[in-house]
Order: structure tokens, then sequence, then C-alpha cells
């Protein structure tokens, strides 16, 4: 069994030199609104979800992107409604939600 | 099946406020020595191996600690030598390290 049911992780990668990376995309945003739900629905937790922050998930062409673990399902969002529902379905109810997916060959 | 066939996140945390945090612990050493290994072994990419940054994975208790997914098995280690065994044996060959293995019940 996994410590956490879902574990999700948040690319919040700024790069120095001026290349593209998540953190110019609401990456940020993204990652404290889904803390914040999580937190609003008693959803975190041992044998429950962990939200967290990472480094360059080095598929940054999707950017912002997060991947919810054990299930290695990635995600690309645009804005706290996107965050709202990978919240309600995936960590929730254990539902993807198809329409936020990184198609397989987005990458850095 | 999985963008990275196994993705090792290293909690980095470091706390600001004087409590004990991975960062402390010699986490950055172990990360950096973990992702010049994956290079030099050629192990890294897609459908292979990605080792990753990671803020705190609140299992402070057991720090420094990293956990690989999509199997989420984590592990403590100490110094560069278990970082050696659980690149050449998990993320190289699938082999759980089962002595670096933190036990369930370490949490924050």
């Amino acid at each position: 069994m996994s410590y956490f049911e879902r574990h999700i992780f948040f690319c919040l990668n700024q790069r120095e030199n001026g290349d593209n990376s998540c953190a110019q995309h609401g990456a940020q945003q993204g990652f404290d609104h889904c803390k914040a739900r999580v937190r609003e629905l008693a959803l975190g937790g041992v044998g429950a979800v962990r939200v967290n922050k990472a480094g360059c998930l080095d598929r940054c062409a999707g950017g912002p992107v997060a991947v919810v673990y054990p299930e290695a399902v990635w995600y690309s969002y645009v804005d706290n409604s996107d965050i709202d529902e990978i919240v309600e379905k995936h960590l929730k109810q254990g539902e993807v939600v198809e329409r936020l997916r990184l198609p397989d060959h987005i990458g850095r």
C-alpha cells in the first residue's frame, strides 16, 4: 500500500536564464490553490492525499504541469477551475480528468 | 505506461524556523550524487529514470528521505553508498533495497 494514496507533485521550476518555465505560467498559484482545496475538503494526510512542491519535471512544453502518483497521471492546467476538477475528481474520487491529461508526446 | 519508468523525488526541504529538515542532513548531496550516478550510467530519460527535487515530503522523522514512483517505495539514506545502492539496484534493475526502506510508521 502506498504511504499516501495519491501524491501530486507540482513543477514550480523557475529558470534563471530567461527560458520558459512552469513558474512563469501560474504554477505557484496552481500549487497554492490545490493545497488550499485539499485542506478545505480535509483530503490530506497519511493514507490519503499529499500535495507537493517539485523542481523541474522535465515536461516543460506542456507547462504548467503536475503528476499524480502512484497512478503516474500527468496533467496540464490553466486556472483554478482546472485544479478544482483535479482535486474533486482525481484526488478525491480517483477518476482521471481526461480533458486535462498531458499527451504522451509532450516533453521538455 | 508511466512517462518515466521510475521517478525518484528527494526531499530538499530547508526549514527557516530552525526545526529539523532533510536539507540539514545531507539531502542536497544525496540528490546531487543520485543525479550524477544516473547520468554516468545513462539511466535517465523518457521511459527510463528521472531524478527530481521535491519540497517537504512530510516524513521528516526518517529524513533524509526519497520516494520512488510509481512503486511508492520510500527510502531513508545516510551517504553516497546508500544512494549508489538505490541507483544500481532499484532505479536500474527494479529491485527494492529493503535495508534502506523507510518503515511505514515513520511520519512527520
